[in-house]
């Protein structure tokens, strides 16, 4: 016969004070664990919207994705997301004959513990269409049972107004995805065309993974659709991310007005978005310029030196602390004034920058944050 | 109408010298992908054995593990294992209402795969009776459907002599996992000792992931079992083990005369195993001793220095490089001898020792090697 | 006969994007660089005192340090820190063969690379008597060549009021340096109680590098003097310490109204500091507690989960995070309250704790943080 | 009164299992301090020859470096060098006003050190010349005090020549360093030509920190001169170099019969090395080539598929296991053949590659090896 003893928790925080004083025949090895904690990404508020960090686009076993639903949960806590929606296809079931197809199943998995870890969980599924025009998410949707699974070009619009009906929000993945292979893939499709005049589609992908699909940002813009970023993950973030204090798993950046899916939404619908990329930002330039100056500070002038220039004038040189106050990085190139003429803002430090005195500002551009495909966003640095 | 072009693959490896030369209209961000490749576990021969790395014990989605079968193998490759199994319980099936039960089905959807990238794949399954006795792995099965589903105490005996029936290498789980849920669950069981008595059981886990289950060792030792490490991955391996020089996840090292599946079961037969937890090494002393002097290597004294003593004699004292040329980690105490008091030995590391002039040997005890519950591995260093 | 061609500036920022065009016959292998960025040691304001990071002890090649002064200076900026003091030795120059001495030195060499890198530079000397009673370190100095250089006991005295006539601030040294190597040496000493009462003496090393001097932490809370926290770094700051997020070069949190040298002072003078070493911290009861409430935030409950207890009436969980906005790490161990049992808050991260419905607050011992030699914060989390 | 205690002697390795029992009153946080070994950097023997690791370009406080002479050895020690030359200035001297000018010093500094911690150490120094044509260091030299401290040019020959009545061994130092400031400096010079011609210069500076002069390579090519890579360190070697399994600081690989200092002059003199700057070897092609050879090697065909191509006939490829058994860093691209088209092999590490049966071999083009400016090593993978 057997009893319960009195079950001792094992917490996995490694601590070096509290320690078991009694062998019971077992070394416990914890000091080679994974530290379990839930990472914070600093990203201050612009003006008064929160900035959501949020990842639209994953895969489970459910669709062609390797990990089982809940991992997206536990991934998505650990390096500090905010937001988070499920899109296995709809069309596309590679494990079909030992994993049953049921394209709610994964969001009735965890709802529960996303709840209980604090992440929003927005549903959502791949509307996954032959290339062109090729793959669509529709997030904020209702019941996922009754999307087309047949898909052939005749059925495409039908597939996606289905995601109409629910009032999802649409937006078109990885245009530039075949772009090598499949010709004319890569263009303002009349069909895309089509779906943005009549208000179908809503955004579409800038960032996906480890690409950025310049030209459509320049689409995102032109049509007024919402800039989006995603992981399209389908392996383990860490097989795939050489997550570092630089590297982050591609997402969006929503200022939203709170932390509910209705904000989420809200700012979705009005576009307040930019797509991250570790070291790249790509966005609509009042957002990505918001950003910018949320993140960024500059001194006051803490020191000043006076020395004689080549005609034996006196100059004035001061100096000012420039910091970056978030987990973004950000590469300047001076534009115009007379100042120092590279910065490298690495996350959450700071770098001594100078200009000649008796001058407003310098102009420098941001070389890794995208307005349009051919264009960095350009800042003032105001030196009053 | 689309046409197919040259389809241009896109290597993984970053690459600062070989860059498109044309704009696309895509931004490819391979820098921040983690580097692909099979990290080489650098142990030396032992004698005329290869050290195998081996893990016997893992899970999937087809019982209570998180990923797909194929992650697996992903993780082996870059972890660089020699040898792996998967071992789904059989009994246990949290699972089944998503996917289809079949025991059969982890080992064909990867078998080929492991092939592909050099892997020595075993076909494996867990029989998870109640505890106690607990869980039993098997290794080197034939066809896992067979295997007995009702987990009922009276049917315990019936269930692992299913495997014995196959000829598989049997060894017993993780013997003090409820040490203090269980009374009594973490003894010498009679049913393990009729097991062993009878030969079928053939080894014992003395570390199952961040346990060393110490009084498994001295089992193994009195009745001739042999000692197994496995990491009962459940869980991706990235979100359990903090990897890094000297983490790696808890396996098995295999003697074996070649890398081959009959090799690693001769050897497995013989007993010639350690089984290694990153800084913890457990085996018996025989091999333990093997290992530790295959890998370590101390040089003849480099340099001496001659000096008085308190007493006014001249006394000389050598010095001499110990070197570590493997990826395990030792650490050391000095039993016996005059000369450095303690070293640690990290991976692909040295260290210079002293010792006082006129002696054949230091007696040290290794500290993170256990030979026993209660002794650790003692070696001599010959200074001749 | 040469011509000078325009200078191109060599930015030391790695740089993705701006690269040469030209081929000049050097290939530049930037990527290879230590980034050059000052870290910001993130620690939010404590009401209205900003929490500047101190070092005021470190050592030069002008007494027995390794390195040049601007070395300091160099390792200051990188590490995030506010405030600096270099403190070489009046009595001990064991390079005085080779190094001229002269005390005012390292403040000479460094006190316009510090300005330039906007760090506070307090001008300091470590006064080196034998043990006990030890060494004093004097900052806030005056001209510091008029310093005793003999260290006999019968000029100790007159060696520490030499300081008190430049009105500096004293600080006694590392009191426990020699706890097993000289009786009597790690007491409350009659010279130091002698300084105390006059008022020469202000402040003890509570810690100094890697050692806690935990009785000293009872000594300056008995005697109302300031706690103070240095690294005394002789070597490279990253030769000894392992830097990474938790781990930084021991130093003294001050909670100073501005980042100027006076309200620097102004702080030490009233006491209000925090010793900081990587995972533990140290003060009096009062400033580790703001400290802790200024970094630490509940959030209100984001869950609640309903279930039965064994006597089957219906029992509420409520969930919350808990943050910590700061770079330091707290450990906590529930004392009393019915919640979560142990919560290990790594730098900029997040945890879930629970807790049963019903209750006021949870209370906590912060394990990592001492305000006696025996004795840890206490901390009670609010639910309301 | 005191007396003295045993000491007790606090070992930097970081134990988890040997801890003070008893509470003196000083909490000791070891585990927060660097390792300290020296690490093993890996490379197989070319033939019959060691590869030694050599810095033969250093600076201290004794002219324009940052440090100790000492901090020198650690550094070399910590890295993992077998042979290491401090290379101060003769001419140029900034910190005289506080250090006394004397050649010799440095050497004389280490050297009990540098044998203590089996490190290779030969004396040498650096004839600063202005530019063109700039600095020699010349190395195994003698007496350093009767260097001439004179630099103006028309004393440049017979600096130099100073060092060959003492046997040295010269090399030009960093040419292309001034490429941008001073035309004509990055040339092969008149004074150049001579000193080669009457065997007086007998080697270049390839690689210097964190420049490769790519045209020094076909000098050295040409004229028959020994490749050299050295770190020309000022600053703390881990505040420039960015230290990790990929990253070194730049040194030259010496082709040597023994670990001895006869045996690395013999080497020089024989033109035997490789310069090596963390991702890049430039040297003569028969080194390099060596080199290359010694670390990669191919196993056998483990696994053969076998499949029909778009002709409808049968093909086999046959998939082998390319390892790098060396801490270098290699990246191939297939320049004939059929088989996998890049390949990069990371420090210790395999990859899989692919290749159509019937074939011989594969050709690759190592692009990160140079064997001339424009050139890159080309090296066949036999396939049987």
């Amino acid at each position: 016969m057997t009893r319960l003893k009195l079950f001792l928790i094992a917490f996995l925080g490694v601590s070096l004070l509290v320690q078991a004083q009694t062998d019971d025949g077992v070394l416990r090895m914890n000091e080679f664990r994974v530290p379990k904690m839930r990472k914070i990404i600093q990203i201050p508020d612009v003006g008064t919207y929160q900035v959501l960090k949020c990842d639209f686009h994953m895969h489970t076993v459910f669709s062609d994705g390797h990990v089982w639903p809940t991992v997206r949960v536990q991934e998505a806590w650990l390096e500090g997301l905010d937001v988070m929606a499920i899109t296995d296809h709809v069309e596309y079931a590679p494990y079909k004959n030992d994993v049953k197809v049921n394209h709610n199943r994964p969001w009735e998995l965890v709802k529960d513990v996303a709840k209980e870890n604090n992440l929003v969980l927005i549903k959502g599924t791949e509307i996954t269409r032959s290339t062109p025009p090729g793959h669509f998410n529709a997030i904020f949707i209702g019941d996922a049972s009754g999307y087309i699974e047949d898909n052939s070009s005749p059925k495409d619009k039908e597939a996606v107004m289905k995601a109409k009906e629910q009032n999802a929000f649409i937006f078109w993945n990885h245009p530039g995805w075949k772009v090598n292979q499949i010709e004319g893939s890569y263009e303002w499709l009349d069909f895309i065309d089509e779906l943005t005049k009549e208000g179908t589609l809503h955004g579409i992908e800038v960032i996906n993974g480890f690409g950025m699909h310049k030209k459509a940002l320049d689409w995102c813009v032109d049509h007024n659709l919402t800039v989006m970023g995603t992981s399209d993950i389908h392996n383990l973030v860490r097989h795939d991310y050489d997550l570092s204090d630089i590297v982050h798993r591609s997402m969006t950046l929503v200022f939203a007005k709170d932390r509910t899916p209705e904000a989420v939404r809200e700012a979705l619908d009005a576009g307040r978005t930019v797509a991250w990329a570790s070291k790249f930002l790509a966005g609509k330039e009042e957002h990505v310029r918001n950003l910018f100056h949320a993140c960024v500070e500059l001194s006051p002038a803490f020191h000043a030196r006076t020395s004689k220039n080549s005609a034996g004038a006196e100059v004035v040189t001061n100096y000012y602390e420039i910091r970056n106050n978030s987990d973004l990085y950000f590469e300047l190139v001076l534009k115009s004034g007379n100042g120092t003429g590279s910065v490298t803002l690495f996350p959450r430090s700071a770098q001594v920058i100078t200009a000649a005195g008796g001058q407003d500002k310098l102009t420098y551009e941001v070389v890794t944050a995208y307005v349009r495909s051919d264009k960095h966003l350009q800042v003032d640095i105001s030196l009053k």
